[in-house]
């Protein structure tokens, strides 16, 4: 899709007329008294969190962010693959993939070293490795992203809509609230003040079950719940523009990082539209204490810069999208919720802070959006399991404990990476050389499974167990994202991803792998356990499934056999791999599969799945694995 | 996706509350007193024609339908690969992949010859042969095609809605008006009476340069132009009906053709959605000049007939989304304008008819929204050209002559398919013995290429030349859909379809595969071309396209070379290739591809490309090879 030709224009490019691109709306009138979930923010993480609990029709959610609209242009823009994977869970990936930009390769340039003012290539690599993720790496005005969660919200079950211009003043959390069954389900009160000039100043008062704060860096909620971000002074600054230029820059629609000789570095991100470009810009050091905005950087400036660096290659700005200027500051808050580390056994968690309020880094290596919509993913099944009465609330421990590692993990590989760009970290540039462009490049590929947001890994927890059985499939590891694989499915012999069978609902899989042989005949292994998962009083089916629902309405299991597709009888398998669904009772045929011979892309092979024992992987409703058992491991307890 | 687990709801599944499934939309007031184009029907054809007509801002469409809004369900469901490479051009391919069901394999059932009471699986083929096209065969319902076209029309530059409740009442065409270039641009009257409860009886009069009846089988267009279907009297009977249900049948999922020993026969077509199934059930023959209608059949018989012919399998049917009962006759018209053949020298078409308007049959071969579609997709572009003024009016004469041959075709193809599947046909059934299941599957297998869609071959005129250079690119067949194949795009190194550059835009192409070594150095072939039409007086391209508008803006010019992508240096492509666009002159960079080498699929093997010496692929605004060239073959004509 080629846009923004004639200059940018924010909303869906679909639409001919601008005008029409963006329709406002929004929730109106009062906020309601009482809330499940109060939301503060309408960033990626305020948005991906309500998109998720929107589906549960049985929980009152309410979304609020002190601004008077929706985002229409600027922030961040960079979309990993995982982020891309779970845009699939939630059902848009087609149209962040058919309206995006796709970075394919990144390339490396440096001072020309026989005329050190001017720039050439020194590397060319491919972005992403081959097998990561189904997904590429895509670039997309957050924007966007915001359209289709707001979307998503649109046609939820709660129909969720934002109410804007509301500014949060305080949040007081009734002590009673955080200990236990018998409070009342709406403890913490929140006073908000409405911006909108027709009802500005009025105070309106929410009793909630539980807050979030998706309310950035200068977050009110994480003030309120006595945190700070902790970190050192910002003393990088950079500038940052969306423009429309002319360039005879070879590689302006490739990712490109520029590391001039004495004019400092800039990094050029293509976006979406074929025309428009992003360029990072880098700025001198600050002084101690010093603030980016005292200097008074103009995009001129900005222009320049870039231009300076770029030589001898020209860049001839036509419009400016959107810029803005920013210091780097690595900071992190030491605990993402309102309960002390010491009273973690006694109290449970009422106030959540996600997002850029609890970790502010640089942008340039595109986790930003990224790592905050996976705190919420994190985050929401969990809220909406205790809401749903399907999890204890200690659950809700597991939020920090495992986000906040994360959030450490990209603290430090941010700085690395800004003095990396900057320059400056090399030890061996005690000559003032500069940065050194191989270092770099070696660098950004040995993180590359970092970037594509694929390397994270959960510790052992109570909903991440142990590797006691890994060796039963050992590309499929504990703790990290169900990595997808194309299968056949069996009735229809769809060619498809296993994975995109995980949808954002809030359901527990069990993906069960079949042993070699194993066509579900009386005597295997697959048969025994879904008779037992059908029929047995230990059946974690039957003990969590209420007996209204449909019996894959709180965990899905899906069997993948080793044979062709055409090798297996479906009038064969077990009941329970063809339930009955619906107030018809009708057969749900989708939940059996093979591998994709044909194609060469045979599962097992490619996620190491023993042959010879088959498998069960427990996946959590954020997609990531819990618990690898042998077959014959019917309790599915995370021991 | 899976949705009518409960009951079939009309509109978009992603919808959770099937009440906002679908909106009212239509236009308001009365008609516009003169148009461009007045399209008569919103059925598939009548809403490609306004979808393509709308994407042109300067041509004034208007689309009336009796009925008194969208339709809802029902009626035709197959979509084949050519039409949803055609859907690619309209942008919305995504959404169908997404929505639909996949045909991916198709079985045969027949008596089982122990138990003749009984069916038997006699065969199971892959539905679509490899490599046919980048799409498969899929089936949803007609109802979601209309609203994608729609959507497409609402976001357009003339954001069209159609005008519903309005009855043809005549058309009267001045005498002058078909003559040539002095005659009033709107010499078509049309004289519509509205139906909606607050107008019932008002009489609206339209003049219009162009009328397009794509009001089906019963036309008025059609009978207003004197003309009439011929072909046999229908004496075949089907019911057809979409149910949930739920059956043991082993093939519920996949297409399956069943030719019961003396029960007659049915075909199951999976649906959309996981659990809704369209069958179709032959029913008795016809006495001569009976209809269908006066047999009062129910569809409580349809049931019972389905459950007498799947035995021993058992169906039960818990819901009927839709249901009808029709008699199968291929019918044709022999002139799909109001030119008599003879006039043909002297007249211009004002009057046209699509569809099945022109040309009726069964829908068992999952033919008819297809070829409907494809008359519509062949008319757009030629009245948008005429109306344009980019070519004269003696194209319009193409539409029929093109159109009316597959429409034969597809009747003679219809006659023997629906003849093969009453089992009639079978001169070796002296005996009485049913259809024989293994030369249906024969014949099916045979006719792959031509249900798929892309069998259509236009013939030799003035938009589809003599095959002189047709050595040059043997896979590319003039007349012919352009085939896509992968490629990777020069500038951002993005994997994409060649043929997805194609857009339903009204333009014309021009795919130029360089020879051998050729870089586009300053002696290569592709920059003398690309000289020849930046510069030369005789360039098509300085002669048809206007002064204001952007280069590409009537023929688009894509160039493909044989290196891989990392080794041409975009500095030194033709300025051509890199055209500045727009009100800032900025560069398009997306006109130059690479083969896809890395995945083994060399455009220039996959299409039989003259290695040595490239070629130029000519491609129409529909997607069809007008012409093969030299590529120092500068001058377009078609000779």
């Amino acid at each position: 899709m080629q846009f923004h030709l004639n200059g940018f224009e924010p909303g869906d490019p679909e639409i001919f007329d601008p005008a029409e691109r963006y329709r406002a709306s929004a929730a109106s009138g009062m906020l309601p008294v009482e809330v499940d979930v109060l939301i503060v923010g309408c960033g990626p993480a305020g948005l991906t969190l309500a998109a998720q609990l929107s589906t549960f029709p049985d929980i009152k959610t309410c979304i609020v962010d002190q601004k008077s609209g929706r985002l229409l242009r600027g922030q961040a823009d960079g979309i990993a693959c995982r982020t891309m994977e779970m845009f699939q869970a939630f059902g848009f990936s087609e149209r962040v993939l058919k309206e995006s930009y796709w970075v394919n390769e990144t390339t490396f340039w440096k001072s020309d070293d026989r005329r050190r003012e001017n720039i050439v290539r020194s590397g060319r690599i491919q972005d992403t490795e081959d097998g990561l993720s189904e997904f590429p790496h895509v670039i997309l005005n957050q924007a966007r992203v915001h359209d289709f969660f707001l979307d998503v919200m649109r046609k939820s079950p709660s129909r969720l809509e934002p109410y804007y211009a509301r500014r949060l003043i305080d949040i007081q959390t009734s002590p009673a609230g955080s200990s236990g069954d018998h409070a009342s389900p709406y403890p913490v009160r929140v006073r908000l003040e409405r911006l909108d000039p027709s009802q500005e100043g009025q105070i309106e008062t929410v009793e909630a079950g539980y807050v979030v704060g998706c309310d950035g860096a200068r977050s009110t909620v994480r003030k309120s719940i006595g945190r700070a971000l902790h970190g050192e002074s910002a003393n990088h600054a950079w500038g940052v523009m969306d423009v429309l230029a002319v360039t005879d820059f070879p590689d302006i629609r490739l990712k490109s990082l520029i590391q001039s000789a004495s004019q400092g570095s800039i990094l050029i991100i293509p976006r979406e539209g074929g025309y428009l470009v992003r360029i990072y810009v880098e700025l001198d050091k600050l002084d101690p204490g010093e603030r980016v905005s005292n200097r008074n950087i103009t995009s001129d400036y900005l222009i320049a810069a870039a231009q300076q660096i770029m030589r001898p290659y020209t860049l001839e700005v036509k419009e400016i999208a959107w810029w803005s200027v920013y210091e780097i500051g690595q900071r992190l808050c030491d605990k993402f919720d309102d309960v002390p580390e010491e009273d973690v056994e006694k109290r449970m968690p009422r106030v959540f802070i996600t997002g850029d309020a609890c970790h502010t880094h640089s942008p340039k290596a595109g986790q930003g959006m990224n790592v905050s919509i996976q705190d919420s993913f994190n985050l929401g099944w969990k809220l909406g399991s205790v809401l749903r009465k399907r999890c204890a609330p200690r659950l809700l421990h597991t939020y920090s404990a495992e986000r906040q590692a994360v959030a450490k993990e990209l603290i430090d590989f941010d700085r690395e990476w800004a003095q990396m760009l900057s320059g400056s970290s090399s030890e061996n540039d005690a000559e003032g050389e500069g940065p050194d462009p191989a270092e770099t490049q070696r660098y950004f590929i040995r993180h590359g499974r970092y970037t594509a947001g694929t390397a994270t890994h959960y510790r052992s927890s109570a909903i991440s167990a142990e590797p006691t059985y890994q060796h039963l499939a050992e590309g499929l590891v504990i703790g990290t994202r169900f990595h997808s694989a194309p299968v056949i499915r069996l009735a229809d012999a769809k060619p498809m991803h296993l994975g995109h069978t995980v949808k954002a609902d809030g359901r527990w899989r069990l993906f069960t792998f079949a042993g070699e042989g194993d066509a579900a005949a009386p005597s295997s292994k697959i048969r025994a356990l879904c008779e037992f998962l059908a029929d047995s009083r230990e059946s974690p089916i039957r003990r969590y499934t209420p007996s209204q629902e449909d019996i894959d309405s709180v965990i899905d299991v899906r069997a993948i056999f080793q044979q062709g597709h055409r090798e297996l009888a479906i009038e064969s398998m077990p009941a329970f791999l063809l339930p009955r669904k619906g107030r018809y009772a009708l057969r749900d045929y989708e939940k059996m599969f093979c591998p994709d011979l044909k194609s060469g892309n045979d599962i097992f092979n490619m996620r190491s799945i023993n042959r010879e024992r088959g498998c069960i992987i427990v996946v959590r409703p954020d997609q990531y694995i819990a618990h690898v058992l042998p077959l014959s491991r019917h309790s599915l307890t995370a021991s």
